[in-house]
């Protein structure tokens, strides 16, 4: 069995491996729209340095098939401020944490092509330590995996739905039957634009607070990965050879706002990462290149 | 001396007046700057209810010296929901309120002429009561004034900002030298992009629970949009007829973004409408029509 030490530096190599693999694989889709009389896009890579521990790495690309992907990792340790740690369980007697993730939003240029968003993160409190008094009995976990991934199609598509879902599907049911519902319904409530009463997309899965047994709940987190590496790129390469008119650039424009609508008002990663003094630029990646309301 | 409903009744038409002139000098504005292939715009007017009481009318107007203006009046009443009547002083007794004004955003074409915001509102609670045990010697008030202006230039202009404040100040300093100073250091900290550590424009004036007497408090609330109708235009003509390059366009589209950030990361207007059920359309008038993240 693992040391935390080992499982945090396990995770940590994975979060980089995946960024790795996406950028490859997001840089071949740049290349395969040859019709374009645009350059194949780049990923640009930015580390930066958190002040209080730990810093990550943000890539950037602006292409011909994605006007915006940005993948960020990043593993970064502390204390909660004060302010935060009312909200943490367990954080008033032990306000450590330590956090290594992976975060990828992509904005295509075609608005046939589905933006998509995706997460996984490994979290550590109280510097991993058992539950100790007065939480001796409390179901506070000492780490845990969480993440999931969206799709946000500008014009949904039936089939591109359904095989998103699928492949998040059969990686959860490899571990438990009951993960696909329950994370589907967890993404269904949690991408919800309250004030619009409107989804922010098709949904995929939304999990969090993972404690199953840091080896299985590590596999399940990597098969996530897996499975959004190979669910996406064939739902851009249906997609990004067909023309778009200009009616539809402006739908997806003003799609693009509902999407800002959410992240600054509701997501719980942009306010909790902007108000505890975290990196603007690397939170806000996620924000559309160009965006309009009407 | 007034009653309550008297005074009501008296804010709430003022707000309307106060509508109907901005209205007019806005589109003379657009008359003005005819040398623009475009037809000069006018303002589309929305009705709308608010389904717990009251309501109110969007101004939008869509033209070629503002992209996008926006000036919307309302009289909204009804009870706090329970979320919101912990955070209300003596709301958890009697929460009923009434809240009038005026409310104004303006997004011009031009990167050289100031974007700029204005608002201002009556506000009751309690129904208007006398401070009530417990609250009989609690400096909680049943009713009261706020609002203020800030001017948000791309390129802030010295002679601009200066000729802005100065009618502010003017309209302080009639009622209370104390006044200028103090609203004008609450209008930079209230306007500050905390997570960039950036002031959103070059400031105004921002008042709140204003309770010197209704009478004097609705005269001052009356001078602060008499300042803003006649500080305002010279600004903008000063400007319209210049031309800007496209890296202008592009600077502006990216301030924006960061008024987006600001409005819906931590205006409490907008935070509080949109959690309380308000109309997301009439609430977020205020966003930009083109916007740009880098």
């Amino acid at each position: 069995m693992k040391t935390l030490e080992q499982q945090k530096h396990a995770a940590s190599a994975w979060f980089r491996e995946l960024r790795d693999r996406l950028c490859a694989v997001l840089e071949n889709l740049e290349d395969e729209r040859s019709e374009s009389p645009l350059p194949a896009g780049r990923f640009r890579r930015t580390p930066w340095r958190r002040e209080g521990g730990g810093g990550g790495e943000m890539s950037v690309m602006k292409g011909r098939v994605f006007e915006k992907v940005g993948v960020n990792i990043s593993t970064v340790h502390g204390e909660f401020s004060e302010q935060f740690r009312k909200e943490i369980p367990g954080a008033e007697t032990d306000p450590r944490f330590w956090a290594s993730g992976i975060s990828l939003v992509a904005h295509p240029c075609s608005p046939l092509v589905p933006p998509v968003h995706m997460n996984t993160r490994m979290v550590v409190v109280r510097g991993g330590s058992e539950p100790v008094a007065p939480f001796a009995d409390s179901p506070i976990p000492r780490s845990w995996f969480g993440g999931g991934a969206d799709l946000n199609a500008i014009y949904p598509d039936a089939a591109d739905t359904e095989s998103f879902h699928n492949a998040l599907k059969e990686a959860c049911d490899a571990f438990d039957a009951a993960y696909y519902p329950k994370f589907k319904t967890w993404c269904d409530e949690y991408f919800l634009i309250k004030h619009r009463g409107e989804p922010r997309g098709q949904g995929g899965i939304f999990y969090d607070y993972l404690q199953n047994g840091w080896e299985r709940d590590f596999a399940f987190t990597r098969a996530v990965g897996e499975a959004f590496l190979s669910a996406y790129p064939p739902l851009v390469r249906r997609h990004m050879h067909a023309s778009w008119s200009e009616e539809q650039r402006r739908f997806q424009l003003l799609k693009r706002g509902r999407y800002v609508e959410f992240n600054l008002l509701y997501d719980r990663g942009t306010r909790f990462g902007l108000m505890t003094g975290g990196n603007p630029e690397a939170i806000l990646m996620s924000l559309p290149p160009e965006v309009a309301w009407d």
